[in-house]
């Protein structure tokens, strides 16, 4: 068989969830039960079948980019997301560095420029994650290297492994992947030999999970000014994709201007987003902007694969967005999520040993906790194992790192998530988890 | 950049569409217009989302092999059709053939037996199509070699080309490809050293696109005997893929048994169905039954992908399944096809000339029609430039063959669909096309 058969840890842990009925899981990136949009998705899937006219065209094949409608509705969104952040935040300060200008056709204000946000650049697939797959398969032949944040989301990994690509970690801080050590990262390579091996960055930007860290727009210029300057050793472009899965999620604090809004920079950017996390997960509708021959590609791709995402899901999102049932939800929901985020920050202070290091994040779903070094939270750890008998379970920090020989592998980290369990089920499972940590951390 | 990046010739046919308002397109797969099933769509829909009890878990993430709910429900629709096909065909002829029963765990009627059509066997995924394209990333590896009928369906030929992969066209019959040639094909790979990298057979069983073709049950016994026979030689499993997305749409004639029937060939067939085509292409919702070891790789795949298919989508033909929706909407679609295939059958007697040959379908989409080899039907031909003239599209026959140097390519046919133009444009098309084709063959 061609496949590369490795069982993701994820599976693992899923299992373990359901073999044990009283099992908190505070580890699955499951979104809030009782905030779905029912009524809201039911009101828009009325509209759009109200009619043969209306419904027809939802129930049959649409293009493969997707359907119209929805790619307008989401490059306007996506353009005034960039613009009120670009306008908030220190983006002309970048500007006037004159970041990668040698590459810019627009010499003022570019986030502004209509056209790096056309939907003719922006294609609908099925969740951000089908895109992430998709821009991968177009870039990367096996053995290719895909730069990545140190740690980061497991499944791409998952996919970067299945497809016999190899990673190479670049450290995180708190404002995102340090610039310093991506820059030695990427000199080592090109020492090596291997920098022709080099396709893409990927980067989790916003409430990265599983860490939580939102990389800054400064990081961004930096990041794509340095990827420019090793292009001509590489002999190809290399690539940023970035993965905005969790942009939507955002509880406190100002949002980011995407890498979309680096000044010249919207041709080595593949910029993946989502309706699933927001809105409904059981709507798998994601999109991604991407540089022309790319897209070429990835619709390729996408046609291969399935023709195009389900047309009655984009026309749901569609009609959810024009007729405000989105943004209404949208609002909700982070409240919500507000509030269980600060539900967990009380239950971690109350139960957590203080040798715990973990940061209160602004959005997204994650907290990420770190223990002494020495304390291993990996799947075969007495901290795993404890919590399991005590009916909890977080995802192992470990499964979120690269294989890369440069570093060893930390493993006294944890993942945990509000997204799912319910306040008393927060405010418990923290509980239990503390018990179990107060053992090893005396 | 990774990928291989030929537009598929389809993208032409659709942008060739677009341009030219009056055109009539009997080139496009798309099904049935009038016919979908809006009301019934809608009436399901508002079962699935009348509270949030029943309305969540649709919005929710589900898990990757797809519902339990609607696997059951598949699973039993399946064993059921086989088994009315098994009951009325000569199915017990191919048993008492002793075909494979080296192989066979169950000495006795073994297509009744439950765990072929058990829902664990059972994924689901977005369309058949990501079936096909899942199935044969997990067994295939750059350069191999799959065997396809001589027409196949040529979005397949454009996986097995993005994939890298190469082809060997097998002859087709009335009743199928020909089993004479499928030997002799597989001896001369034998040969000449490349029967290693043969993995798979792939077979669009029922109204063959693009030549409506139905594989007898005979064939699918001998298929497996023959594939079983060579698999020592080729060193691992040599599986049959049996794609059987226009099962549904059978208006003549009688079922004929699926690959999963013969006896003790379960563990060498992937079975790829589908609802979108028989209920709404809008709604994509395919399945697959799998091997164990494949199973296990294709949900592994699948979850790289996009974790799985939307859950609303497949609450939703859950629903219309149970509630009798879907079982009334096909039946209705059935006799609107057999219609609209006479209607073309009508339209084709009066307007093309004799020198056409051409064959009435049993069901599907799809009539298929034969020039004298002399008269070219290709993209690049005065019959394709006069049709487009005349403001009608065919797909030609020459994009539904493989790349295959023991052969030369013949483009002399038309794949002409009935299932998205109206009865007043079959009619017009007919006269259309038949009027130019009468200009080529006096």
């Amino acid at each position: 068989m061609g496949q590369r058969t490795t069982e993701p840890p994820i599976s693992w842990l899923m299992h373990a969830a359901l073999s044990r009925p009283k099992l908190i899981s505070l580890a699955a990136g499951f979104t809030d039960n009782a905030s779905l949009p029912v009524a809201g998705a039911r009101t828009a899937l009325n509209q759009v079948l109200r009619s043969p006219k209306t419904g027809q065209p939802a129930l049959q094949y649409g293009i493969t980019a997707g359907n119209p409608a929805l790619r307008k509705l989401t490059a306007e969104h996506l353009r005034k997301l960039d613009l009120q952040a670009a306008t908030r935040t220190g983006v002309r300060e970048c500007w006037s560095d004159g970041v990668m200008n040698s590459t810019s056709q627009h010499s003022t204000a570019p986030a502004l420029h209509p056209e790096i946000y056309s939907p003719e650049r922006l294609l609908i697939a099925s969740g951000s994650q089908q895109l992430l797959y998709m821009t991968t398969e177009a870039l990367c032949d096996e053995g290719d290297i895909v730069l990545v944040e140190d740690p980061t989301y497991f499944v791409y990994l998952s996919i970067l492994q299945s497809r016999g690509l190899r990673a190479r970690a670049v450290r995180l801080e708190r404002d995102g992947f340090d610039l310093a050590h991506l820059e030695r990262v990427l000199q080592s390579l090109r020492r090596n030999g291997e920098l022709r091996r080099v396709k893409l960055f990927y980067l989790v930007s916003y409430f990265q999970n599983p860490t939580g860290v939102t990389t800054s727009f400064q990081k961004k210029c930096g990041l794509l000014k340095l990827l420019k300057k090793f292009e001509r050793a590489a002999g190809h472009p290399i690539y940023l994709l970035e993965d905005a899965a969790y942009r939507g999620l955002r509880f406190a604090g100002n949002d980011v201007p995407s890498a979309l809004a680096v000044p010249g920079a919207a041709e080595r950017v593949i910029y993946a987003g989502t309706y699933s996390k927001p809105f409904a997960t059981g709507v798998r509708v994601g999109y991604g902007f991407l540089p022309k021959p790319l897209f070429a590609a990835v619709k390729h791709i996408k046609g291969n694969h399935d023709f195009g995402t389900s047309n009655l899901l984009q026309h749901l999102v569609a009609r959810a967005l024009a007729s405000g049932i989105y943004g209404r939800h949208v609002a909700r929901l982070q409240k919500r999520y507000a509030h269980k985020a600060r539900v967990m920050k009380l239950a971690i202070k109350k139960h957590f040993p203080p040798a715990v290091e973990w940061r209160e994040p602004e959005g997204g779903l994650y907290f990420w906790a770190r223990l002494p070094r020495n304390v291993s939270t990996g799947l075969k750890s007495k901290v795993f194992s404890t919590a399991l008998k005590n009916d909890v379970l977080y995802v192992p920090g470990e499964i979120c790192y690269a294989d890369d020989a440069a570093r060893r592998k930390p493993n006294h980290e944890m993942r945990i998530s509000f997204g799912n369990a319910s306040e008393a089920e927060i405010r418990e499972g923290i509980a239990r988890l503390g018990k179990g940590l107060r053992k090893f951390l005396k």
